[in-house]
């Protein structure tokens, strides 16, 4: 069952209920949206999908322009009844199109964390060849422990494994210089922790060593992981650069009358690279590590995207992440029972 | 004048000699040359140029891939009796095409500091629209305390004046998210203290605020200050970026015969796109806040790479930059009369 934020993003909540509907009728997922009843009752009609969509009721909205400072202020916002749910055990996993930094904070506030994980990544998927990259953390976490970075090095291979079905991850982390004593502190003191064997009962990463910031999409290791204010820089700039390249193509190849000829030959080429090159393409953002995986998608989503995303979300419950990134860092279940230990304990 | 490291560089000594020569010819720039005397007077002697180049001996060379170490392993290489020279008063700037990393802790030990500026920064120009954008630190201090990244900001500006000759320089923030609250501990502090009146004399700085990755290349403020890990990496990454998106514009361009035969008529803006997207285009890097600036070229530099740091070099010493620095932070001149403090100090 996967919670879905019915009012996150630009073209909430018409184009999300579209998209969950599609993603159950299409891809098998079983659907809770969050929202005003009255509105989404509306727009599930408009769809005539009456009686196949469920709704369970949240009367505040979170701003698109809205930081972390929503998860205090709104707490029965759609993303908030959203984590209740996954709390709760009604869902296990949430897809909201709405804004980054509120999620991860309302997530952080709302949902248990795993054991051995104090902090919870963002993963995010690089569009690299021969096989896409995992940059984790692009965003949650701003100032980890170096103990953390291994941690997000396991929610990468978790992820890596159970949404890319990669076999056998390899995790790089990010810093400047290639040799293991180059880097600033954190990442010095992570290099060690990876690179040395692995402590209470967690098993061992296949550690490449460092990478830096030129190789972000050369799509040599499986995995990158950072600190969350790295990660989310060195993100942006992809993007930013990418939209600068495309837009001084643009320009070069249209620049002549010559040019805008040549242009004409190369349409299918030039549309392909395009969709290659848009800072979009790398698709929705995961946050892992916490008692319930949150995938991110783009605020500028389509019913198209959030039904990805929907499916994103679905194929990591299905191969139950949470319980494979228990595996990995040797952590038993708590007494209880319960496999999330509670964030104040 | 200027100390020209003869030995660094993959194309040294000739391509590095050369391009003093040009310097010396074109630029009216006077040069020393650092390196082994018998060595560089056989080079001298071959472009005719036997009594206008003046060599002092370095017995010793840094290789390509020495990184740091080198300032301990090799007190007598070129590029350590090229930081001899400035310290001594012979020489005001230094030019290297050595490996970044050696020359930045070399000048680090040999140079004095500046006042005021306990650690250097590496100044680099981005080919933003419609003006440069100097991006600061871009690797020479991993881990600075907030109060070093205002500095930063006014080696930016002082940078941005005399070489760039921009009047009314503006300084944004690289961090996580437009909002002042926004960032890791390090840029949050930085906002404040940027954001605040300057404190013991130092001139205000025109901050313009918190920018993203996003904004690198997107030329809206000046100068753009950061810590040296973070800017390492956001400028690996534009690199990297850029030659990924050069060469997946290649591929879409020659797929198919058509679009090889657009590309024909392409041939000028093409060339033209290149060189602007070209992980190289942004120029030298300047090491800034020590007492001599040194411009730090390309490994690949060929002799105008060069000349033009060479150029480069004279124009920052003309303009006077640390004296510009020294008033910019209203520190004042040591009472010796000299106006750099020994690091030991």
């Amino acid at each position: 069952m996967i919670a879905v934020d019915a009012m996150g993003g630009d073209y909430a909540p018409d184009e999300i209920v579209a998209g969950a509907l599609a993603a159950q009728r299409e891809h098998g997922v079983t659907v809770l949206l969050t929202g005003p009843p009255a509105q989404l009752r509306l727009v599930i009609a408009r769809l005539g999908a009456g009686s196949e969509l469920r709704v369970v009721p949240a009367e505040d909205v979170v701003g698109m322009n809205e930081g972390a400072l929503a998860s205090f202020r709104r707490p029965r916002s759609s993303i908030a009844v959203a984590c209740q749910l996954v709390r709760r055990g009604h869902a296990q996993a949430i897809v909201s199109a709405g804004s980054t930094g509120a999620i991860v904070a309302i997530a952080r506030q709302r949902l248990l964390s795993l054991p051995g994980v104090p902090r919870p990544g963002l993963a995010v998927v690089l569009p690299t060849h021969p096989r896409p990259t995992v940059l984790i953390d692009a965003g949650a976490t701003a100032d980890p422990k170096p103990e953390m970075l291994v941690q997000f090095g396991h929610l990468g291979v978790a992820y890596a494994q159970v949404a890319l079905g990669a076999v056998a991850p390899r995790v790089g982390l990010l810093t400047i210089g290639a040799e293991p004593g180059k880097g600033n502190q954190l990442t010095r003191r992570a290099h060690e922790l990876l690179a040395s064997e692995p402590e209470g009962g967690a098993l061992p990463l296949a550690f490449a060593g460092n990478v830096e910031g030129g190789d972000l999409m050369a799509g040599s290791v499986d995995i990158i992981v950072t600190d969350g204010f790295t990660g989310n820089v060195a993100l942006k700039t992809l993007e930013g650069s990418m939209r600068f390249a495309a837009t001084e193509m643009r320009s070069a190849l249209t620049s002549t009358r010559a040019a805008r000829m040549g242009a004409l030959l190369q349409r299918r080429g030039l549309r392909e690279l395009h969709d290659r090159l848009d800072a979009e393409s790398y698709g929705g953002a995961a946050l892992l590590g916490l008692g319930g995986t949150v995938v991110i998608a783009h605020g500028a989503s389509t019913a198209r995207a959030v039904s990805s995303a929907c499916a994103l979300a679905a194929s990591l419950t299905r191969g139950n992440i949470t319980e494979n990134v228990r595996i990995r860092l040797g952590v038993q279940p708590d007494r209880r029972g319960s496999h999330f230990l509670r964030r104040d304990r």
